[in-house]
């Protein structure tokens, strides 16, 4: 079988580099161990292997389709797929075991996901889906709530959704118009549209559970006034059949990539006859999505690190394979050709990819530990571990979708012309990515969020304890001769950093909140380029502390060694961009606010 | 009808910018007037809008598609634009008169071009490459030739093609295998298979002419073996029937996009029976075809600036219409939501395209001139044009087509989630574009042309002579006030680019040509945003002296303020990328031949 993923790099990154073990001191870990950790993964490898992978292109070629009547068509497979993986708990794992769940770190529960993502990257948006869904009504709804529909959604039964944009709204949620009118039901009424809603409607299930903003009738303005509500296409009864609930699937966007996951139009209430059900209190529903929203801006930053990991171990294998001219320096043209992999500019697209690729996997593997750590650890503890997570969600969830895209565009670029025929797997990836920078607030959205609130936070606390978290690593690599020139040149880009946001910093100070974010997206880019090269050191660490080792198993040693060799690679290729952005960022010039529209003629 | 192109800037850059009318003092154009030169254009720019543009999405959704018997099944209005393009002379119009052309300048004629690329890319290439095939004839076939297929190429009813690749030797040119066997009869004996080979079998003419390399037995290794050939699909025989020359198409490559363009699989001689006619002398093949080539890589750059551009005008309107959110600065959400156009970041998204696209089509522009004025000149004046050509060809295929993917890859990021459905134009696009980096040589064998062998070729004297022409455009922008910073920043640029090529040229002087040519790709990114630097100050200073002229239109203001705009936000945003470049360029550290795989892990 074509390799997808990398189980070696797995391993390293979750109990070498991340200490998956660190967790299971916790109470609500400690019925793990290391072995059955990696048991527990072998078994999703198996699941994606024969289930999921078998099914990437096809999914691709019978894309799910509307049929005109308020159902869309989906493969027979996903059904089978979405069964497997409830049975096998990958829907439902993470969750307490008094909801059904498996009590799994989230670090090993996600680390699952990343595999059944560069498996087959539509599918495993289902899945998500539903285990995001349960999630959300498991913190925020009753204890009825919580009986009703989280078990069907962890047995695979019901799909949960999260349905947020609409129409004319966009990413501007403050202006949704879904509007809820209370009954002395227990329910409300609901009206309104929704667009974009992922798995909205497929045939692999028997209902859908759309978590929901809705504005209750007389809310004040704005987000202040949202609030969450479940809205099942079939209502429960008492006697445990289901109503239809006026939840009308009105179309099923056709898309460039992820044509296997349904990306519908959804109506409620076209009858006047839709129950919506309050989630938590009146007016608070945008503080609970977010706690689903959180998780899944790091699955979509994870995904789109698992599906450029997959561009690249499809392009390694080809430049592995192919037979194709001569070295630089060899003159004679009857020697036969060389392997591309012996092509320098190959093995700098190859190593670009591996930069990227892996180095977001691990960030994304971060994430998810401190996910893990902040539900295991209280007071100041907690607080940092949350303060960390908030700050680098937005940036694995932009780093590794644009830097994504580009990776899986390298990997189109090694097979030639043939990568861009769909008898190879790369191009759909390269569709498949682009749709990450978009998912769950685009990059423009993320770096306002990174710094309109996240550096601006407490003071800018988060942001100072990433730094000194990336001067820790820093300190550490300072201990090997190998690491010592590139642990500097990771404190000059800190230093940057730090003048570059107290100039940004001054605009603020001065009132221009909009001068202040007007570059956040180059802000971004540089900050994802130095965390970035902050895991590259981490990684690099833990690869020079294994050669050193007396135990050191000498066939691993080139394992490691490509460590180290990556991350110099990062250094020489990819992060002196970070300086390029900083100069974009600390150039007084300004074009924003650009009044005169015939300028873009 | 929606904007896929900008005839304001076309005509600024034609007249304005790169002065066509200093080439109507050639014989050759001694015919053509300014008027007319606008006449011809707007006749392309309507051909465009009334049998191209309305065609762009459905190409898309009717591929090419094999039938399994040797034909590729194509949408029938293909035949109605190759036999409209060639009746209004869109396939021979920069041929001679006597060849049945219009004498239309490269510069007037590839413009037109680049208004049906950026229509319908897919429907321009078969009409591009029927240009192509009868140039190459008439520059090196013999009379005969020329009579026999030559009108009917320019008439439309027969495809011209370039028969290159083998699937087992890609890019590497010197590995090819088809042969030829001469027979006493005036023709060889061909046998041999071709891949990727554009237009190579389709339903809107009756005939197919492949300018095919092959090796004639007993040729020398290498590029030094190979010859071209004419390959009829079918021969004309003395009384005027056609007689099948057993050239079969064995399939149809199905592609990411330029899905209405065919991309065949040709196999010539399987009954050893297919005559292959020579083009000129035998074992010079390669240099004849490269006539081509470097047309049709021009070519290519253009077309993915066309593609850019008609995303960027997607993605304008979109955002000139769209309403979604508010300002940073509103903080009253009752407030109507403004223009998605008033957000920086989407200012910042549409002229990061517009820098990418107008340059790119700005340089091809250049280039296109630049041919004209090698065919009108002589002796050294001759010489120093042929020089930049060469120089600027690689550097407008490859700039184009990388940024031009980054470029539409923001097109879809403008529009949100939209950008991603099949509803809007731009995803199209952006899967359209991928292809552009691959044609002709990829960026990997553009990289080395440029450094390898146009930089270095007669001592640097392409590369100084660049250098100079860009200096002379500084030191006339010295004199405004307005781009003077500009000036200086480019000045710099220019010295740093010096400097790395005295960095690189050390390794090649002691013999390591594998390490000088290792960053080629490297190399050519700093290259490219330098010139397209230059682009952006040559444009801008002839806005500037529009702007300071007496009989300056007031409504024209903020067209050419624009281009000083756009001209700024290149150098903020996106010139300190060569910078980056450059910085890795000086890197001592080399990662070059790594013979470890396992490093791939």
């Amino acid at each position: 079988m074509a390799r997808y993923t990398s189980m070696e790099l797995i391993r390293f990154l979750l109990f070498d580099v991340h200490k998956v073990e660190s967790l299971f001191q916790y109470e609500r870990f400690s019925h793990l161990d290391a072995e059955q950790a990696w048991m527990i993964l072998e078994s999703a490898k198996l699941l994606a292997d024969q289930e999921m992978f078998p099914y990437f292109k096809i999914f691709d070629e019978t894309p799910a389709t509307y049929d005109g009547k308020g159902n869309v068509k989906t493969h027979p497979q996903l059904k089978k797929i979405i069964q497997t993986a409830a049975a096998q708990s990958w829907i439902g794992g993470a969750a307490k075991f008094e909801h059904g769940g498996m009590q799994l770190p989230e670090m090993i529960f996600n680390t699952a996901q990343s595999i059944f993502q560069a498996a087959n990257n539509s599918v495993q948006g289902y899945i998500g889906l539903s285990t995001g869904s349960a999630d959300l009504i498991t913190s925020f709804g009753n204890q009825e709530q919580i009986d009703t529909y989280v078990p069907h959604i962890y047995e695979g039964r019901w799909q949960g959704t999260m349905a947020l944009t609409e129409p004319q709204a966009g990413s501007s949620l403050s202006d949704i118009l879904t509007s809820a009118k209370e009954t002395d039901q227990g329910y409300y009424h609901v009206k309104g549209q929704k667009i974009f809603i992922s798995g909205g409607q497929h045939e692999a299930v028997d209902n859908f559970v759309h978590l929901t903003l809705a504005r209750i009738e007389g809310a004040p303005d704005g987000v202040k006034g949202i609030s969450l509500f479940i809205i099942p296409k079939f209502t429960p009864e008492a006697d445990g059949t289901l109503r239809y609930n006026d939840v009308h699937c009105a179309g099923d966007f056709q898309k460039m990539g992820q044509r296997g996951y349904s990306t519908t139009h959804l109506s409620f209430g076209d009858n006047d006859d839709c129950r919506a059900f309050l989630v938590g209190e009146p007016h608070k529903g945008l503080s609970y999505m977010f706690q689903m929203m959180n998780g899944a801006r790091i699955s979509v930053g994870q995904c789109a690190a698992a599906v450029a990991m997959a561009a690249y171990q499809a392009s390694l294998q080809y430049c592995l394979e192919r037979p194709q001219g001569r070295l630089v320096s060899e003159k004679d043209p009857s020697k036969p050709p060389t392997l591309i992999i012996n092509h320098a500019d190959v093995q700098r697209m190859l190593l670009t990819q591996k930069s990227i690729a892996e180095a977001s996997l691990s960030l994304a593997m971060e994430c998810n530990k401190l996910y893990d750590q902040v539900h295991g650890t209280l007071g100041e503890e907690r607080e940092n571990n949350l303060l960390l997570l908030e700050i680098l969600t937005p940036i694995v969830k932009t780093y590794a979708s644009e830097q994504g895209s580009r990776s899986a565009a390298l990997a189109i670029q090694t097979l030639g012309g043939y990568g861009f025929t769909t008898d190879f797997p790369v191009q759909q990836l390269y569709r498949d990515l682009k749709i990450m920078s978009l998912y769950e607030g685009t990059t423009g959205i993320q770096s306002l969020d990174l710094l309109g609130r996240k550096v601006s936070m407490q003071q800018g606390k988060a942001v100072k304890l990433l730094m000194q978290t990336i001067s820790a690593t820093m300190q550490d690599a300072l201990g090997f001769d190998q690491l010592i020139p590139y642990a500097k040149k990771l404190g000059i880009e800190l230093q940057r950093m730090g003048k570059v946001l107290e100039h940004l910093t001054g605009y603020a100070l001065n009132g221009d909140t909009e001068r202040y974010l007007s570059d956040a997206t180059v802000f971004m880019e540089m900050a994802g380029h130095i965390v970035i090269a902050w895991q590259w050191l981490k990684m690099s660490l833990v690869a020079a502390k294994k050669i050193g080792q007396s135990d050191f198993q000498a066939n691993q040693q080139s394992f490691y060694e490509g460590k180290i060799h990556t991350m110099e690679f990062f250094f020489k290729y990819e992060l002196p961009h970070a300086e390029a952005c900083a100069q974009t960022l600390v150039d007084e010039h300004t074009l924003t606010n650009i009044k005169n529209f015939d300028l873009f003629d």
